[in-house]
C-alpha cells in the first residue's frame, strides 16, 4: 500500500518546502545506539515550522510514503529507524528547538519538539526552577522523542515519567490536521484527551511539534546517600520508611546489585568504589527537603533505625555536594560497565512492586537452570517497579560465546514478568525491537483497540510503519 | 441510525443476564443535581460483572441502542441523562462496587467501578493510606463516573486529579470487547494509553469497570489556616511560598471571596465566620507534613513574612482538628450559600495562573457593562487555576428575575475565559450541557480527531449520545 520515496518525489516535496527544510541523508539518522539496525532513507526533511511539518504529512499522506520521526536519536528499541519496508522519508524536529517561553510563576515552560532535553533543564534553571525529566541520554534526546516514547529516568518516583509533565501539546495528524492543545492548564475537562494519545504512540499517531512542561520549585537542600541494603526488600521497606519521613521528598531511590559494582571493576572504569567490600545489594537515596529540614539529619536517623531492625549493615551519607556527586556516579557508570562486559540480553521491566523480591529470586534460579551459569545485573528505579534487568557472560567468555542463548533468556525473564502481572517494557517503549512481545504478552482487546485506532487516524499507515503495531 | 429500547428488546436482553441485573426504572435515573434535565430509559440493567456489561453492550452495538450509563448520577453537566434521540438503555455500575484488593506496600487499590468514593477512601484508610480524590459527592458519586469525567476536587494540587491517580483500568468497548489494562505499575510502555482514552470521555468511547488506583502515604501531620489576603495575585505568591517552605506539602490551597462568605451569612447558614468583618479575599491553606516538621510554626512563619509584605492582613491558624474542620466547614458551606441565593450562571473554568488577576477583574467590568449590577461569586482550587465563577442577583432579587441574562452572561465568562487561553470546563466535564462550547472554543483540529476516534470505536454512535460530541 506504501511506495517508495522516490528522488522524484523528494524533489517534489522540497519544491513546497524553504531550501533549509531539506536535509543530507547523513549516517546518524540511520544509526542507533546499540548498533542493532541500520536505517534507510529516501530523503531526510527538517522542517522549521509546525505549518512545514503539516505540508510534509499531508504530502506523505497523499503520495503513501512511510514517514519516520526522529529526535535525538537516542531510543533503545529502534523506534527512529527502519530497515524493513518501502524507502521512508525521515523527519527530522531539529531545527524545531526553540523554547518558546518560561512561566515561573505558573510553574511551566513551552518548547519545541525539536529542543534538547538538557537545555530545557537548563532554561528552567535559568528561572530558578526544575524540569525533573532526567536520563542518560539528555544531553542528545529531544523533546518530541522523549515523550512519544513517555521516557522515564530516575526522577519518575517523585516527579512523573515525561507524559505526567506534559500539560498541552501540539501536534500535526498523518494528514496533516495540525491539533493545537498546548495549553498550560493544571485542569482542563473539555474532550478526549490527544495528548496522552499522542504522548507513548512512539510517533506511530503523528507528530509531536511542540509541549507545554511542568516545571517545579527546586528543592531547597539536598541529600544523597548509598546504603547497603540486606535484600530488595529490605529497600523497599527503607524506601516507604524514607518518604514518610519526608512527606515523600525523596526525588530518587535506585537499587545498585554487587554484580554492577563488580562490572565496574572487572572493566578497569575510573569509578570510586564507596564500600570496602563490594556489598550484594545497596540504593542510592537522593532526597529534596524544604529549608526548615536538614538532610543529614534525615538520613541518619533513617540509616540508625534501619540498622537497628537490620534492614541496612553499612552506608554513606554525602557531607558535601562533590560527594553526592561522586555516588550519584556510581549508580551513572553502571550502564557503561554493563557495555564493556557486554550482555547477552537487556531487559526493561516493572513489575508490581510486592512482586519484585520474588522475581528476583525465580528468575535467576530459572535462568541458570536453562542456560547455565550467566551472571545478572538487576538495577534501576526500585521505587518505580522499573528494574533493567540484564545477563552477562561468567567471567573470562564473552558475549559472542553466548549471544545465541538471547532469544531464550528474554523469553524465560519475559514470561515470569507476564506471569507476575508486569511490564515487558517500562520506559523505553516498543519500537520495533518489541513488536513480538506486544503481540504475545499484550492484553488481546488493547491490542484490537490499538489497531483500531490506528486504523483511524493513519487509514494510510504511513506513520513509523513497524513501530509498536506490525506494519501492513 | 439508532433505535428505541422497546420492551421487547428489553426482554430480550434480559433473557441473556441474571435476574439481578434488571432494575425498574427509578426516578434517580432520569434526574440531576440542578434539576435542568429529566432523562428518558426504555430499561435500567445493571450488570455484576465485567462479561455482563459485554454481554449488555454487544447487544446495544447489534441492535443500535442508545447506552446511557450511570454512575452516582452526581454530574453536573448532564452527561448521566438524556432527553433526546432514541429510548435508551440505562447502564448502571451499581452492582459492581466491589473494592477487589488493597495493596498497601505497593499503594494501590483495585476496585469495581460502582465502588463509591467515600468507602475507597474509607478501605484507604483502614489499610494506613490515602486515596486523595475528594469533592462535595463523594458520599455517591462512584469510580467509573469520576473517572469517565476525570474528576478533581481540593486535593489536584498535590496528588493530581483522577487521571493522575488512576494506574490502570479495565473497560468494554462499545462493541463489547473486554480491555484488561488493570495493571497495577508505575511504568508500563506497551502501546497506546487506552486508559487516559477512555479517562475524560465520558463515557461515550465504552464503559470502564474497574480500575486500579493510586494510593499514598497519610501525611504525619496537618497545619489549616484561612488567611485574609491582599488579593487573588498576593494569594497566589502565598501559595509559591507555602511550596517552598514546605517542599511541595500543600495539600489544598482555596480561594473564597468575601462575596461567599456574605452569602453564607445573607442565606442564614449556620457557618461560624472566622472573621469580624468579612475580609474581601482570604484562602484556606491546608499543609500536610512530615513528622519533623511543625505545621502551626510553618504557618505562623509564613504568615508573619507575609504580613510584613503586605500579602496578608488577619489570619487564623487552627489550633486543634475541630478548629481545622470549622475552618474547612467555611469553604465547604460555600456551594449551599450559592444555592440558598441562587446563581444566574455558573461557571466551572480554569485559566493559566498568570492571568487569573487580570481575569478577575475585566470579567466583573464586562459583566457589569453589559448586565447591569450583578454579583459575584469566585471561589476554588486558585493553586490549579480553577475557579468556580458564578454569578448572583442583586440583594433583594430573585434568580428569576435575571435568570433571561444567563445565556449572555456565559458568553461574556466563555469568551474572556477562551481569550485568555483558559477552558470553560476544568473539572465538570462537557456533558450534554457544554457540547455547544466545546463546539464554539475546541481547537478544529482536536475536534475532527475526536471524532475520527469516536467513529473509529463507536461506529454506530450506541455510547451516551449527544454527551461531548453531538449525536448524530
Amino acid at each position: 500500500m506504501l511506495t517508495d520515496l522516490t528522488d522524484d518525489l523528494a524533489a517534489r516535496l522540497a519544491a513546497d518546502l524553504p531550501d533549509a527544510a531539506r536535509r543530507e541523508v547523513a549516517e546518524r539518522y540511520l544509526d542507533e545506539p546499540r548498533g542493532n539496525r541500520h536505517g534507510r532513507a529516501g530523503a531526510v526533511f527538517a522542517p522549521g515550522t509546525t505549518e512545514e511539518v503539516a505540508t510534509i504529512l499531508r504530502f506523505a499522506h497523499e503520495n503513501r510514503i512511510a514517514v519516520v520521526p526522529y529526535g535525538g536519536g537516542t531510543g533503545l528499541v529502534g523506534g527512529q529507524l527502519t530497515d524493513e519496508g518501502t524507502v521512508p522519508l525521515v523527519l527530522s524536529l531539529e531545527r524545531m528547538s526553540k523554547i518558546r517561553a518560561v512561566h515561573p510563576g505558573e510553574n511551566v515552560l513551552v518548547a519545541e519538539a525539536g529542543a534538547i532535553l538538557a537545555d530545557v533543564q537548563e532554561a528552567a534553571a535559568e528561572a530558578d526552577r526544575l524540569f525533573p525529566l532526567s536520563l542518560a541520554s539528555e544531553g542528545s534526546a529531544r523533546l518530541g522523542g522523549l515523550m512519544a516514547t513517555n521516557a522515564g529516568g530516575v526522577n519518575v518516583l517523585r516527579y512523573g515519567n515525561a507524559r505526567d509533565l506534559t500539560l498541552g501539546i501540539e501536534a500535526v495528524l498523518p494528514d496533516g490536521t495540525i491539533v493545537n492543545a498546548l495549553r498550560r492548564l493544571r485542569k482542563d475537562n473539555t474532550g478526549y484527551d490527544l495528548r496522552h494519545l499522542m504522548v507513548g504512540a512512539e510517533g506511530t499517531l503523528g507528530i509531536i511539534t511542540a509541549v507545554s512542561l511542568r516545571l517545579f520549585q527546586r528543592p531547597a537542600k539536598q541529600g544523597v546517600a548509598m546504603l547497603v541494603v540486606d535484600s530488595p526488600a529490605a529497600a523497599q521497606e527503607l524506601l516507604q520508611r524514607a518518604q514518610h519521613a519526608t512527606g515523600g521528598g525523596v526525588s530518587a531511590f535506585e537499587l545498585i546489585s554487587g554484580q554492577g559494582l563488580r562490572f565496574q571493576v572487572e572493566a578497569g572504569l575510573d569509578v570510586r568504589q564507596p564500600f570496602a567490600e563490594i556489598p550484594e545489594w545497596c540504593v542510592l537515596v537522593d532526597l529534596g527537603l524544604p529549608e526548615a529540614m536538614d538532610p543529614e539529619t534525615v538520613l541518619e536517623d533513617l540509616f540508625a533505625a534501619a540498622l537497628e531492625d537490620e534492614l541496612v549493615s553499612d552506608g554513606v551519607i554525602a557531607q558535601s555536594a562533590a560527594q553526592a556527586d561522586a555516588l550519584w556516579q556510581v549508580r551513572e557508570s553502571i550502564p557503561e560497565g554493563n557495555k564493556r562486559v557486554g550482555a547477552i540480553a537487556s531487559h526493561d521491566i516493572s513489575l508490581p512492586l510486592g512482586a519484585i523480591p520474588d522475581f528476583l529470586e525465580t528468575a535467576a534460579t530459572r535462568l541458570q537452570e536453562a542456560q547455565g551459569p550467566i551472571r545478572i545485573n538487576a538495577f534501576g528505579h526500585l521505587g518505580d517497579g522499573n528494574l533493567h534487568f540484564n545477563q552477562f557472560p561468567p567471567e573470562g567468555e564473552t558475549k559472542a560465546d553466548h549471544a545465541h542463548k538471547r532469544d531464550a533468556i528474554s523469553r524465560i525473564v519475559h514470561d515470569l514478568v507476564h506471569e507476575m502481572e508486569g511490564s515487558f517494557s517500562a520506559e523505553h517503549g516498543v519500537g520495533r525491537l518489541k513488536v513480538d512481545e506486544l503481540e504475545r504478552y499484550g492484553d488481546p482487546g488493547k491490542l484490537i483497540a490499538m489497531r483500531t485506532l490506528k486504523d483511524a487516524l493513519d487509514p494510510h499507515g504511513i506513520m513509523n510503519p513497524g513501530a509498536v503495531l506490525r506494519a501492513r
